[in-house]
């Protein structure tokens, strides 16, 4: 039951952008930062439901197939669900459509009082007010054995860092700079004691280093 | 007659370490941040005059080798000299000992006007004020048709990529979190532009990756 996170962060650090515009909400900079991710076919297949086989094998895919095996329960932020974005909406359900990715219960971190949404494919998401050890209890109590993965975004992964929950830490680094926006590493100091690490680097450029314990 | 920089960066991106005292003037976060580079058969032959062929030989000697291999001439900081740290002594001469290992003529950045010093093994010390722009140029004169390298600090590197000067960026990336220092990435917003990328991880945990154009 280790609690697991995966990444995709700039070279200098930012799991965030900011160049977010109405016509385009993600943004030209994310699509840059997650496009080895998104190339892979892996993605295609779990998140586009493309199961024409089209797609990267390489090493990226590698830790994309790793990003969705034996994960029991997810936790993110209330920015990484969308609310941020949509602060108006009452019929928000997330950016993943009807059927998101994550096939199991989901847990936002949120101060909305609202109740359990249950999406197709078997991902519900329930909005909770708690600490990190709070919602790391409430989804480990529901994962089934498996694992627990913090999703995002990087203010809420921070928290769980600091707070010594996490068990493996995944970041795929696109050698990009992107000089603004959340930074993952801020005020961590420290880190890498406890922890072993491991790195590879794709055919796309992007290094792949893993923290675990 | 490339200009190349070579750093050794924190994975929060930091080529400054905080933790100096007067009785370890380096810190303990240097030592941790260079461990891999110093660890080297070239780093020890060539800055500790070790002949004996103690040291690694990996992936991460393969960049010692690089680093000094076909300089022509150095452009450097006056903190990397060394100017901050001793600011009242007339007779400092930098961190290296009588015989640096540069072995051809280093351009210090300061405002101080001194005349050179001549140390052994074919390492002068020129003291000018000048632009990136002026400075290069004094290199590129007396380098022989060599490449030249932009030394440090971050500071003084980040001049010159910011002034387009660069064709060759390597870092060594060590998979600690320093928290606090100078960054190298600050302000360099779409540096990739313009740059082919590759990377390569070392046995030593350290990620090794080049900018070229």
């Amino acid at each position: 039951m280790a609690v697991r996170v995966d990444l995709n962060i700039s070279l200098d650090g930012f799991a965030t952008t900011t160049d977010q515009t109405p016509d385009n909400p993600f943004g030209e900079d994310w699509g840059r930062l997650v496009a080895a991710y998104v190339a892979t076919r892996t993605f295609k297949e779990r998140v586009f439901k493309d199961k024409s086989g089209a797609g990267t094998t390489g090493v990226d895919d590698k830790y994309a197939r790793a990003y969705f095996e034996n994960i029991g329960a997810e936790i993110m932020g209330a920015g990484m669900f969308g609310f941020n974005n949509h602060p108006d909406d009452p019929d928000w359900k997330g950016w993943w459509g009807d059927e998101p990715p994550f096939q199991c219960p989901v847990f936002v971190l949120t101060h909305r009082q609202m109740a359990p949404i249950e999406m197709l494919g078997g991902t519900t998401f329930h909005f909770i007010s708690a600490s990190p050890e709070e919602a790391l209890a409430k989804a480990q109590a529901v994962a089934g054995g498996k694992d627990v993965r913090i999703g995002g975004g990087p203010t809420t992964v921070r928290a769980f860092l600091k707070a010594g929950l996490v068990d493996q830490l995944h970041v795929g680094i696109a050698p990009i700079i992107l000089g603004s926006g959340i930074r993952l590493w801020d005020d961590l100091r420290g880190l890498e004691l406890g922890y072993s690490v491991r790195s590879e680097t794709a055919e796309s450029g992007v290094v792949h280093l893993i923290y675990s314990r």
